[in-house]
């Protein structure tokens, strides 16, 4: 398969509301079964790293991403799957989740130097938007890992930007602000949102290979 | 020289009050003698893209990155000098700098387009925090280019959502926010900002490369 072209996308709350919301109450419950069997502990449950069960409202299972041997602490990930079901994406955060959101810093980076002996200050914890699946999670590696996971602008977040966002500049900055990420042509949400690709544009993209370089001037 | 240990900084408005403005204060005239160069023609003339010099309030020099061929378009690198010399970086914007950061948008997505046939949505533009100098600059970059310049959160901000926080969510946003970013060891910051190494984490540094994998359990 020829790689796709991307876009950058300017997500209004407008957009969101119109095009995105529904889009993901549209995605099969089906696709998350995996998070809620992890939650549950009928899967997974010897891969677990910390499960934290005290409030429902603030806990969370961390557990190794499946991109990582579990070995090389370079490309340490791991992945933090939040209890509370409600909580869609980083457009559904409000100063309500700052429990929760403080709960998953503050436990990882007390746990993560422990057992790994990655230090606080060298992780990357951070928040994909748009994620990979509708079930609120994040993400967590070793700031020496940076050819794998996406945690370039236009698609990640820190959670202590979140966090900071939330507390001290807006409550609601996650539903007021334009979010703007980088989407694949293939992506479903990519023609819903209407990019135009112009007649030109197209042209420019089928003979894309001959094109890649500007001749000497 | 052997790779540099990073850390994660939280600079809040106070450490930058303290620590960083004056460091920035400190730093050697000279080191920017070649931004002012560029921006009155004296230097780099020829290589100009773009010379905005209606308004000095919102205009700008766009020149090639000298890391860039000037002719690969995957790896198209442009940065964008603005003319006013009253703002060093990224926590100097307020609402009064609208019209230039819009000003410097709407220009580069009009005029890269025609000129390299990169479309304006398949265009990073960004901003550094810390710059790695303290004249405000922005980076224009191909999207398709990912290996070379740093475009990781916790270094750069997109120019539309710093347009979008300053507009949108508060006109102090870079006033009273906490700004996250991966500092080295050697950077003159770093110790400056007393990021404490404990005797235990040197101890770990020195002996890294036996370290950096889990033993078996």
């Amino acid at each position: 398969m020829s790689p796709q072209n991307r876009h950058m996308i300017a997500e209004t709350p407008e957009i969101y509301k119109m095009v995105v919301e529904p889009y993901i109450k549209s995605t099969p419950a089906s696709r998350i079964q995996w998070v809620y069997n992890a939650l549950e502990g009928t899967a997974e449950a010897e891969r677990v790293v910390l499960r934290d069960e005290a409030d429902v409202e603030t806990g969370f299972v961390l557990l190794p991403d499946s991109k990582w041997d579990c070995k090389t602490l370079d490309t340490l990930y791991l992945q933090v799957l939040v209890l509370r079901r409600d909580i869609r994406s980083l457009r559904d955060l409000t100063r309500s989740h700052l429990p929760l959101l403080r709960n998953v810093r503050d436990r990882v980076c007390a746990v993560v130097p422990a057992k790994y002996g990655v230090q606080a200050d060298e992780l990357r914890i951070f928040i994909h938007y748009q994620p990979s699946y509708y079930h609120f999670h994040i993400h967590v590696t070793s700031m020496r890992y940076i050819a794998g996971p996406n945690i370039s602008i236009g698609q990640s977040h820190l959670l202590d930007t979140v966090i900071d966002n939330i507390e001290h500049i807006a409550g609601d900055y996650y539903q007021r602000c334009t979010l703007h990420y980088v989407l694949g042509e293939r992506h479903p949400l990519f023609e819903r949102l209407g990019v135009p690709l112009s007649a030109e544009k197209r042209e420019s993209e089928e003979t894309a290979e001959g094109k890649n370089m500007l001749g000497d001037k």
